[in-house]
């Protein structure tokens, strides 16, 4: 595996409205897609544009999803998790389990519609560490 | 203000060398710069590159720097701030300031040799949002 392009920022959120307004009123964004639920991962998501990569607004869905615990933590929001491309989510997953790293769960399908998994952040210095599958047409 | 290239993302580490093994093994990293010092901020830091934006391991050099306060809050490292470029330190500040944004401390000048500053995370949903004016060559 060779370090692919950072595809997206996962920044939780207790509003995606409200951070919307903040990351265009203060930062200027204003590529900004429109929101759109995840029910198999219990979250609404929502993709602003920088130039050169894409931050990713998480709202948890209801109080089971995962993003509601880490709001639990970290009521205003923050990081939540990196996610960078791979060629092949397969491959990925047999070169990290051979190293000894732990993946969470089974590929399933992510926000940009390709397979994606989680590495374990205690085999990433903390870090929640997302791998997807990069786009066919890439 | 229009939201700037993702120059880096800061990640916290108790050790630069222990991330850097992991970030080749495990992730493939291969463009991995030299370690240095930032006395002035009280860090040591080390730049790994993604194809698109870097990642800026971050170490302290005391148990005074504010890095030394995160690890103990998250001993294990993760996610410290987001870095965008702005064309104009000045500007960005004075853009910010005017929307009632709180701007942390004076520029100083960053691991890229050119100023920064911080917005501090209240304004921001939770996140600590570095700016830097984008080198004159860039």
């Amino acid at each position: 595996m060779t370090l692919g392009r950072l595809n997206h920022i996962g920044i939780a959120t207790p509003s995606i409205e409200r951070s919307v307004e903040t990351y265009r009123t203060l930062l200027g964004a204003t590529a900004i897609g429109a929101p759109f639920d995840l029910p198999a991962q219990g979250v609404r998501v929502c993709f602003v544009d920088a130039p050169n990569t894409q931050i990713e607004l998480i709202e948890p869905l209801d109080d089971s999803s995962p993003i509601a615990g880490f709001l639990r933590r970290n009521p205003a929001g923050g990081q939540h998790h990196l996610c960078f491309e791979v060629p092949d989510i397969d491959a990925a997953i047999a070169d990290l389990t051979a190293k000894g790293a732990t993946v969470l769960g089974q590929p399933r399908i992510g926000a940009h519609g390709t397979p994606i998994i989680f590495v374990h952040p205690r085999d990433m210095g903390g870090l929640l560490v997302e791998l997807m599958e990069q786009p066919k047409d890439h």
